[in-house]
């Protein structure tokens, strides 16, 4: 659907592959341990607490993701200039809004 | 640590446990698929659009059960009254604040 | 528009009026200063340092008066019952999801 | 504190810095409004309303600011290259970090 110019030219474009997968298995660890919480019908508050927890750690992911994006992608488009910056710069723009939003 | 009276007294104060966890295990494949986005390289902005949609799925699980827990476990600590009532005010007010700045 | 009994019944229900209000006009100078800020055409990292700074105060603001309704306004309409208290808690729930998607 | 090459060399860098201002009024006068709204007790849910609204609006501001930003400061950078455009990206990083953490 999106340009996929980027993550072609850029393969390994994501800094720390290894570290990023880490953490999303941690927060997919996270997903399963407040199910196993709303089944064993612990405390309310507790359950809200891991939820809380794992959003901020979606956050820490996003934040990252978005410095990759911003160092590489947009660095590379803002060189080559014209349209596909513009692109780029709006893009990026977008993820930001959607995120800080959501 | 914290209180565990209300769930031992509300056994099934989660309206709608399979909901919830239905929910739930959605957002654990949202965890899962991210990995594999990343794992592929997807683009980072498709890879950042999954990861807000996970957020916000997060904030409504949340805000399910934070309703919940007003409508059971504040209302019958409210009823009884006294310090039970004081101390899990303070309790939800505390999870208000850390769901808003998480 | 909304019910206006909890105020009326509950004159003084804000628990430091004086001090919201301290906090407000503080944050209108917030407000005051970043229009000084764009007009002086500062730097824009440090205009939005100071509209993050901002944010975080109306947020504070926000998590204080809401404590103040729950332990004043829901905790009155949870000791009458009924419908009251139903219309209290879906309308404190109403205000909480506002408030965190804002 | 901050670097200040970019706002002395792109005078003029805030796209629409008219509307920009005006919007900063239009919340000035929303924190007015909501003083006067404690002052007369208004019911809380109502202020927290207005509060939630505010805001969204100072997120849009944030937002705004951050294209303008993006679309001149750290453009030019990147044009410049070097320690200059890195400075740069870690510092736009951060500023959307605070924003997102608000």
């Amino acid at each position: 659907m999106s340009d996929t110019t980027c993550h072609a030219e850029h393969h390994g474009y994501i800094s720390n592959k290894e570290d990023l997968l880490k953490r999303l298995r941690r927060i997919e660890g996270q997903a399963r341990g407040i199910q196993r919480m709303v089944e064993d019908e612990k405390y309310c508050i507790d359950i809200l607490t891991q939820v809380s927890a794992m959003t901020s750690a979606l956050r820490s992911v996003a934040l990252g993701l978005l410095d990759d994006h911003m160092n590489h992608c947009v660095v590379n488009a803002v060189a080559v200039g014209g349209n596909e910056a513009d692109m780029k710069l709006k893009e990026v723009s977008d993820a930001i809004a959607r995120l800080v939003r959501s």
